[in-house]
């Protein structure tokens, strides 16, 4: 937890940009794997987290705007429940800690929301199962009418607050990347062909836990980097393969790191290797040096999208005019998804504010293929956190898809493409500043370059 | 999978229990982390898993009991999907492999539901919200009245076929039980004063995800033995600490495999933990004498509590009869929990149709503390799979509040107890199988003894 001040301040500041009604803070609860009692890790709610501090299940928190009033609510552990989990702090020492005055029980909490005009509660929208029943059950809206009714004002503030990330934010981050980097680390120097991608994730994983911490999302630890969030492990490395790591920690405090790298099977990539690779990591370079505050990160994505069809023109897998062949979407057969996303206290930072709000500042998205799946298309401003993480892709469902529905026919040479058919995937991800004047590159350095990579892989053939 | 022809089977024996109705199974959903597309790993729900296999989100299954039909449901991956985890089999093809004959879409779902009476739709009770929307949005009760709805003859009939675990369960359940096996030993070839309960979890965790499946519930790793479900691993281990292990494997196809294992942070126990250590022991190989066919596990806990009251006696921590001793409760002051439950496709199996039922056959649960807490309590039948794990904790939150209480005074040596208010938790569990003659401990045997603790311990100083 950072110091009181700090949740005070974020709260004050928030306040500032309402003139009326109830903000409505819903605390996670613990999830049932297969029944109630067996939970998954518990997660708190990330806003919570930023205006409240507290990581426990049962809480619900409440800004009585009207009233100038904060509030926290839930119910104290029994001696019953101390027996199974140990002494727990009460909830009025937990508000006090984070500068909150005002507490009571759940009951306390119903009896007051009852009191309320239902159309002056303010909520953001909910994402779990348990955040509609409990809208519903508060404030009566039927159940699929309880999303409609998250409030639009109350999204923007907290958007807008949480974009601009504050200084002890960015120590957090930092120390969220460097035991990203060290996760990454440690399978570059451990896999080896005959291992399964289980065994290779369980040892990231373990880098992960032993830091106190926790993964931020679930890893991608593949031979099949192709798919671009393929959670299956149970494949054997084999001389020849690309691994593809995706992978991130979760600091105590709950922000996130997350970084993705790509390294042989064997000792070293092979020839064919390296020309990709090549590529992927000039357009990774580009984007870090095009990430600049003022610019738009859409304008960063085109540009990558660019150079990644550029290379492989210079392969002689694409065809026709660059700049057209990018306006129409025809790099995306290669790199179908985005340049990058913001990052913060959630890997895709409030991603459940929605992406139009917090990724484009209210500005409709594209729905073309490929760039409708880029979710930071705005401009850049110091305080910004984000990663960057162009890759370049050969899925073998897409190839058949376009070539037989023709599609950007004119830019792919499809018959060297399906020379490629089984190449895998490749990306390198990096998480980054905006500043005042540039950007910076959070935590530790990790291998990227070639050399780099083969160098860090030599470790894992030595021991 | 199992071989198709086991789950026929199988539904066609919970067929049997039914003259009318519509068999509903909900299939388990991704479950949203801190936004929807941040998912925990999946786990499908255990009796979908038991009837249909298929370990999948977004499916429902039903037997039409009425019309002897049996249905899958689910939507075929688009190519936008496969883009991001790759191909997927489709509805029709899973289908096939468990046997199953008639498929249809999410829609054809709702379509079939909306034309059946409502009170002819046999269901079990939800235990995650996503439950009580669905069953909400598609029987049309109210969210509060759905659980109470739930279907008695299904869970019974369902609670009496997984109850007697069949060959290849237990084939399965082996595959578990040593995987675990492989967890703690981890553990003691591992941990040593100045690392974190979170770094000797981690090491833990490593060794599941491994092994190709994952932990079957958050594992407990702690110097904090004393709370029975305590998952903080922020404490350092210090030298005379007791470390308290309980973890288990969950392998690929669902089958939980559940041991706890104590050991000294120091190379060796002190005098004083082998003395308590011993009495945990007894009482342990006690409870495995004790389970036999045709016993009621309950009476075994009641021994088990007579022997943990009658070895601290002899430590002059309990005084006075210990037969009455523990009629009335007075062991639960070190033992308050269980001697152990049913483990299966659920850690404590099927957790989620109710202890009732499953665990005491209908008969009422006793409302005593500790007692209460015992989840299995019916004659033990052949087929039948549980844990045995008897512990002694010295809690110093329950030891103040009985001895401000006055609770069980005339059994307790309360300035003795207070002796050993430092003292943590010991707890062994191993998972034992009932055969026609007697019982089997199931997997590779794992360090119990003082004397095997130790020596496995020497691993972790001499690396």
């Amino acid at each position: 937890m950072f110091e009181k001040e700090i949740y005070v301040k974020r709260r004050e500041n928030l306040k500032a940009a309402f003139q009326s009604g109830k903000l409505l803070f819903l605390g996670n609860d613990e999830c049932g794997i297969n029944y109630v009692d067996n939970t998954y890790y518990y997660r708190q709610d990330s806003t919570f987290l930023y205006y409240f501090g507290i990581s426990k299940p049962g809480l619900v928190a409440l800004i009585d705007i009207d009233e100038d009033a904060e509030y926290l609510f839930g119910d104290d552990a029994t001696i019953d429940l101390i027996v199974w989990t140990g002494s727990q702090p009460r909830v009025a020492e937990m508000a006090e800690r984070v500068g909150v005055r005002r507490t009571g029980d759940l009951s306390d909490f119903r009896a007051k929301i009852a009191g309320y005009d239902k159309s002056s509660v303010r909520f953001l929208p909910p994402y779990r199962p348990e955040h509609i029943l409990k809208l519903h059950e508060w404030l009566g809206y039927p159940v699929r009418e309880v999303a409609a009714h998250a409030d639009e004002p109350f999204i923007v503030a907290v958007a807008n607050q949480r974009n601009i990330k504050s200084d002890e934010e960015i120590i957090e981050l930092e120390k969220a990347v460097d035991v990203t980097a060290d996760m990454h680390l440690a399978a570059m120097r451990y896999a080896r062909a005959g291992m399964t991608e289980a065994q290779v994730t369980a040892k990231v994983h373990e880098v992960a836990i032993a830091a106190g911490g926790n993964i931020a999302f679930p890893i991608i630890g593949t031979i099949d980097g192709q798919f671009l969030h393929n959670h299956y492990h149970g494949n054997t490395l084999k001389e020849g393969d690309l691994f593809l790591l995706d992978a991130g920690y979760e600091t105590p405090l709950g922000y996130a790191g997350d970084m993705s790298s790509t390294f042989p099977v064997s000792p070293k990539f092979t020839e064919r290797q390296k020309e990709i690779y090549r590529v992927t990591l000039d357009a990774h370079n580009l984007a870090i040096e095009l990430a600049q505050p003022g610019v738009n990160y859409k304008e960063v994505h085109l540009k990558v999208g660019e150079a990644i069809f550029e290379g492989l023109k210079g392969l002689g897998l694409t065809k026709g005019d660059t700049r057209e062949a990018v306006a129409q979407g025809a790099h995306a057969l290669f790199f179908p998804c985005g340049t990058g996303h913001l990052m913060g206290l959630d890997v895709h930072d409030m991603e459940n504010l929605g992406e139009e709000i917090v990724g484009y500042g209210g500005v409709p998205k594209s729905t073309q293929f490929g760039l409708k799946s880029l979710r930071l298309g705005r401009e850049l401003q110091p305080g910004f956190v984000f990663t960057v993480e162009p890759g370049i892709y050969f899925i073998p469902e897409l190839i058949d898809y376009w070539e037989a529905n023709k599609v950007n026919a004119d830019f792919i040479n499809f018959s060297e493409v399906n020379k490629y058919r089984d190449f895998g995937g490749i990306r390198n991800e990096e998480d980054i500043l905006i500043t005042e004047t540039g950007n910076r590159i959070l935590g530790k350095p990790l291998a990227k370059t070639i050399e780099e990579v083969e160098r860090e892989r030599e470790a894992a053939f030595h021991s």
